[in-house]
């Protein structure tokens, strides 16, 4: 599909769908076609688009890797279900704990995710299922920020030279890859996704995974997943652009009941941004930073120390590995 | 020397520092003492006390560990022989960054620091002076935490049931042990000492190693230090009891002229404390909260991100490690 930018201005939502959905239908013919949904922005406009196109034709999966937030795997089934769309749930934790092992260099971790998303999980789906078509919701941020060397976003293959029909045995299609998060986010509304999609903040694609600094394990994803659902109750009617949780790798001396203890930090960030290409830290009162740092140290174990990003981006990224 | 507390609104610091003054000229007697002189308010004020008791039998050093803050050495001798006391200064640096090569555990780093100071470096000085005595700037906070377990402070022997008489070969008098730091601040003014001494925010024992989380070497105690000394120029106005960078052992992704900078964290702290018992973060401004970020992120080479501490103490702590 074409890859120029679709800017904000030039969007006509109901065009858009339209012919997305005609293109997608005429890719595919008559033929089966899957896509993961994360239950984020992309995803979800993605499996609307597709269902559009191909009804039952479309396998939907959630796939628990057991990086996602808390009870997000239930949450999200439920909506689409209410929208009439199947998704079944795949538990794949233990392949992508098991890839996650001894790993620490951010590089490694999304090699790891990206490979076991598409190569073990997403393999034996399309084995099993027998379809040759992936329809996913890589945008055009994405593609711009793995092309300058910044970061691997885990769903760009393509344009790293990577022909996933010969590597993996499907062929994959990017319907929104014109779009930034702004049109993408017009084009969920159009599409009748209830506002708690179409407003969600980012989230990323190797989700919790993506704020644990150092080793991903079982443990660790779950302090900041607790970490997490504090940070985004306290946060969702602030307007931010996205806000978010960080287990650091460093442990800092803390006191509890008098007596030292060498505990857990969690960075919080919140950002205000347009469109993710730069940004700035959302100037939080301090009563919300006082109330974050005391329900996190206290309703997370383990946790001794809250810090809060203060660095615009650049030089910063929004996520921090 | 006695060592319950006396507290601020009971000090008479003129009747204190005549009490002391008398007291390390009984111990001493003819003999000679030493002392280590930081810049700090305790060991400044410990200074001054030793030379009105002895006079040019105190000998004071400034130790260059290499850990000390910008041009920390030369602005303290300069200071004091402006009052008219001697400082020699003694160059271990490489002493030090041998000592703390390879480790990473913070009580580990404190305790190297703490041989290396008394036994390597002050051993050899007493072995060439003759000094018998060395006075020390031990506060009654540093006595409390130590015995709590929280932190061991380099500076606590006698309550750790160390003979440094018997390990060292000298006897540690303690004059300010029964003070917290408000009352040393009025004995420091009664002393005559300067205004930027006897206002100076704490500083720790083992100086910017306290401040670099993960191993201390030559190269990250430079970042730390670049980086303390923009928050120090940033923030001695605010009237905040204490401010420090900490630099993290964690890296963080950013971006530096559009590509990827696998970076350095610092991390900065600012209190509002009376005592450093309890202490909550200084609600500094965005405006200057910004600044702090961009100078730190353009001036310090490296760090791509700056965060700002959020959490009371308690659950953490002042310092960091």
């Amino acid at each position: 599909m074409k890859s120029e930018e679709i800017r904000l201005e030039d969007l006509h939502a109901g065009k858009f769908i339209e012919q997305k959905v005609d293109e997608i239908s005429a890719a595919i013919g008559t033929g089966l076609a899957m896509n993961a949904l994360s239950g984020g922005v992309d995803s979800s406009t993605v499996t609307m688009l597709g269902y559009r196109a191909l009804g039952e034709r479309l396998k939907t999966y959630f796939v628990e890797s057991g990086l996602m937030r808390h009870d997000e795997p239930k949450k999200v089934v439920s909506l689409f279900e209410g929208l009439g769309v199947p998704v079944e749930i795949i538990d794949a934790q233990e392949q992508f704990f098991e890839a996650l092992k001894g790993l620490t260099d951010p590089e490694e971790k999304r090699e790891a995710i990206t490979q076991t998303f598409y190569s073990v999980v997403f393999g034996q789906l399309v084995r099993g299922s027998g379809a040759k078509y992936l329809l996913q919701g890589t945008n055009y941020t994405d593609v711009e920020e793995t092309v300058a060397g910044i970061k691997r976003q885990h769903n760009i293959l393509e344009q790293l030279g990577i022909d996933t029909e010969e590597r993996y045995g499907y062929t994959v299609i990017e319907p929104l890859i014109q779009l930034r998060k702004p049109a993408i986010r017009e084009v969920a509304r159009a599409l009748g996704l209830p506002e708690e999609i179409y407003r969600r903040p980012p989230f990323p694609g190797p989700a919790l995974a993506a704020r644990v600094i150092g080793e991903v394990t079982p443990q660790r994803v779950e302090v900041v997943r607790r970490a997490t659902r504090i940070v985004e109750e306290e946060l969702c009617d602030t307007g931010a652009f996205q806000y978010l949780a960080i287990l650091h790798g460093d442990r800092v001396t803390g006191i509890r009941e008098g007596r030292r203890d060498y505990g857990f930090q969690i960075e919080v960030r919140c950002w205000d941004s347009k469109d993710a290409i730069t940004g700035s830290p959302t100037r939080l009162s301090y009563d919300v930073l006082d109330k974050l740092a005391d329900r996190i140290t206290t309703g997370v174990p383990g946790v001794v120390s809250v810090t809060y990003n203060i660095t615009h981006k650049p030089p910063s990224t929004i996520e921090p590995i």
